[in-house]
Parts: structure tokens; C-alpha cells; sequence
């Protein structure tokens, strides 16, 4: 968490960056090159690292390339930890095993890849997910209130007097976060639930996507997520900063845009 | 559906065997090929494919190996769909993202893999998950009641009147299982609560991983868990087979751990 409170003072900046780079989507100038989603990510990322505190690889767009893709990923993360080594890599997998298998990702997310954070699911509970939880030096970051608009389903289900993404979010804040490096997804496109979370921890940071493309509301999802220190929130924004412009110009928009969602987010802190 | 009822038939076999080819455990002799994953996947392959109903790798023990593992995981799925391709690959990959992401995920699972079904995390609910669901090529096998010790801290709360993994067991089988593409995991570990789910639907087949190093019986869970046909379970063993002999003779022994189980299953249908 000292990576993450050193990079927000330095860029001054709540914003982070999704390299959703669906190989389809690319500028078409870029569609013949060697690595394709790499040299899409290092242009945006050239453009954008001093405006921002976090890169969000999410995989599915790179394991759809195969093993190209992973390669791709991969020289991405690389490329982030040694040109800007202030800023976090989240690698958003979303996954979850059994312990013993856990170790497995954790190899690929924290070893291969050097990523500072990743994406966990709940449901298989803390005792599978502590190859993640033990890693004092590397952030587990847990769902727990998704954008999606069918989150709902399993998410506000009643479990005696509370929600079921209160409970995830009660049982990660009092007994999963021992090593201090627990976060929680918390989408923009439900400010009220981000609202109870934020009241039951102050210091926890949430990993917000959902603003841009998805809906959510910016200046709600900041009067219900900053903490006492005007802090605790990671904003994503993936589709609306990195596809705004589809042109050989598209570096230049993302920075416009990522610029915009910054100074933005600061009136408000 | 169909192809799992073929081959179970065919095999008379509910055997299936997880490929969790971590490659600190492969025999010696293997680890200074070119593709020991692959190498040690074929051996195994080769000794059972006659004894099984399906293939299950995991994609943690391959990404851990990075692109290297991918192309391994890739080259094993291409040999099984060329030499077996009656025999089902179950990717046993635990993912779950919102709607637009999990494209990717098809895309890798299904189209580069060629995956006949993936496992799934439900918190993200039907309509994140639409993109599996709508495949009604291809199966969609959704974590319910997981075999790891500590499955329940979430999976037996109570809602309402129902314990978490029940409603999850409900809403699959009587909602997202409209194209008859949906499978549970339910663990060999908890043979009370296979039970309890077998009775709310006699067709449903469960992926059942927890037999052999997780210490799940195999007589409970066959008494819990098979339908009125004596079939519904795909019952997964991976560590008690793959790695039941370290030495060159390992696929040998692996084959008669194979058989072991199978003759075993098949005393109780």
C-alpha cells in the first residue's frame, strides 16, 4: 500500500488506465505490426504515465490471442515496470482456485508477469485464496461489488440482515486484510452500496471500474468512495480512454482523455 | 450433453483426469525436453484415453509456466481433440468477468483451446456469464460447492432459509440452464450437500473434483451424487493418478491408477 499512497501523491492522480486492448478494436494502422496489442499499450502508456497511478491489464483480452496474447501481456508489464516503475500494474484475472493450485497464478500474475495486484474472486473463501493473501508485498484484490448490471443476482442476496457483498466486504476488512494489502472491487455504477462499504473502512482502497462506457456516475461515485483523506479510490476507465480516438491519433486523445477524468476526479478531492 | 453421455458410454467410464502437470512434480527425465508439459500430458493421454470421459487441465500449473505453458496447454488440447476426440476437455479455469470481457475468455477457452466446456465462478451472475451460457455448443461448469476445507465460508451462509451454495445450485438448474449447456462442481468433500443437490435435479451432471489427495470417499459421494441412471458425475482425480509414480514408468501406473478408479466407481452403478 506504500506503492500505491506514493504514486497517487506523485502524479496526483486517482486514475487508472485499462488495457482492455481487444486486438479487434485497434487502430487499423496497427493491425499489421509484430505485436499489435503491445505497441498499442506502450503508445498509450508513453502518453498517459504521468497522469496516472495504475495500468489495469485485464486478460481476457490477451489469453483470447493465445499464447501471442500472453507474450503481448507480458512485454506490456515488463515494459510499465522498467520505463515507469512508480506506477502499479493490477492484473485484472479475476481468478480463484484452490489453495494448492493458487499457487500456480500466483506464479504467472506476481512472478512472470511482476504485476503489483491482482483480481479474486470470493466465493472459494480466505483459506483457498492465502497463496494471494500471504504475500505481504503484493495486493489481493477482491470482488465484491461488481459493475455489471446482473450483479445484483448473487451480490444483494439477504444473508440474515445484510447483503452478500456487505459480508465480503466486512470479512476482507476484519479478517483477510492481516497483511495490510487487501482491496475491493467496488463499480461506479452503484454509488449507494460504495457508500456502506466506505463506512466500514476508512483506509481500505477500492478498485472502481464502471465509469466511462459502463454508466457510472463520476462525482457520486466520489462523494460516496473518498476517504477522510480525500484518497481510497482507484478509478478505471478503460474503453472510454483508450478507444476514443481509432485513428493513428489515438495516443494523443487517450492523454486528453485520462487528462480530463484526472482533473475531474481532483475537483472533487 | 450429448457428447458426454457418448463417451461415458462409450469408456463406461466416469473417470476423468485432471491435468494439474505442475512442472515441479513431473519426473526427472522430463524436465529437460523441449515441452515437458506437453510431453508428460501425452504419456498420461495415451495410458488412459481408453479408461476416461474426460481430460480436465487446469490452467494455473500452464500460465504459471507463462507463454510457454499456454502453448504446452494448447498443444496438449490439440492432441487430445485429434487422437480422442470423443474424450471431453474440461478447461478447468475458474473465470468469470463482466459480459463484454468474457468474450475473451470464450475466445481462448473454446476457439483457441478448443474446449469442450470451462469452469466458472458465479458471482457475477447469469447476465455477466451470458457469453459461456449462450454457447450452447459448449459447456458451462459453475462452481457451486467447492471441495476446499474452507468452502463454506461462503458457500453455506445462510439466505433466507437456504445455504448459498443451494441457491446457486437453483438458479442454474432452473434458469441458466436454458440451452442445457450447464454443469455443477460440487466436491467429493461434502457428500451431504451432493446429495441435497442431486434432489433438486436428477439430470444435471456434476463435475466432482476432492476424490484421492483431498480425502474425499468415493462410496459416499457415489451414493450422493449418482442420478437415476447411475450416471450425472464426472469424477475427477488428478495428483492420485498423474503423480501416483515419479519414475519413467509413470504413465504405466498412472493407467492402473486409472483403472483402480473406474473399476471402483463402477462397483457402486
Amino acid at each position: 500500500m506504500e506503492k500505491v499512497k506514493k504514486i497517487i501523491t506523485k502524479n496526483n492522480s486517482l486514475v487508472c488506465v485499462g488495457l482492455d486492448s481487444d486486438i479487434k478494436k485497434l487502430p487499423a494502422h496497427l493491425k499489421d505490426v509484430e505485436f499489435p496489442q503491445f505497441e498499442f499499450n506502450k503508445a498509450i502508456i508513453d502518453a498517459t504515465a504521468d497522469l496516472v497511478c495504475a495500468y489495469k491489464p485485464n486478460t481476457a483480452f490477451y489469453e483470447a490471442q493465445g499464447e501471442q496474447g500472453i507474450h503481448e501481456l507480458k512485454m506490456t508489464c515488463n515494459y510499465i515496470a522498467e520505463k515507469y516503475p512508480d506506477v502499479l500494474i493490477i492484473l485484472d484475472a479475476k481468478r480463484a482456485d484452490i489453495g494448492n493450485t493458487n499457487n500456480g497464478y500466483v506464479k504467472f500474475a506476481f512472478e512472470y508477469l511482476n504485476a503489483d495486484m491482482i483480481t479474486l474472486h470470493p466465493y472459494l473463501g480466505q483459506e483457498a485464496l492465502a497463496p494471494f493473501l500471504d504475500r505481504a508485498d503484493k495486493g489481493s484484490v477482491i470482488l465484491c461489488r461488481t459493475s455489471n448490471s446482473g450483479g445484483h443476482e448473487f451480490q444483494d442476496l439477504e444473508v440474515g440482515n445484510k447483503k452478500m457483498f456487505e459480508v465480503v466486504a466486512e470479512k476482507v476488512i476484519d479478517q483477510w486484510n492481516l497483511n495490510e494489502n487487501c482491496l475491493l472491487v467496488v463499480g461506479a455504477t452503484y454509488p449507494e452500496e460504495m457508500k456502506l462499504i466506505r463506512s466500514k473502512s476508512d483506509t481500505m482502497f477500492f478498485l472502481v471500474p464502471g465509469i466511462g462506457a459502463q454508466g457510472g456516475d463520476l462525482e457520486k461515485t466520489l462523494q460516496a468512495g473518498l476517504n477522510s483523506e480525500k484518497s481510497g479510490l482507484i478509478i478505471s476507465s478503460s474503453r472510454g480512454i483508450i478507444f476514443a480516438d481509432n485513428s493513428e491519433n489515438f495516443a494523443t486523445v487517450a492523454r486528453e482523455e485520462t487528462l480530463k477524468l484526472k482533473k475531474e476526479i481532483n475537483k472533487y478531492r
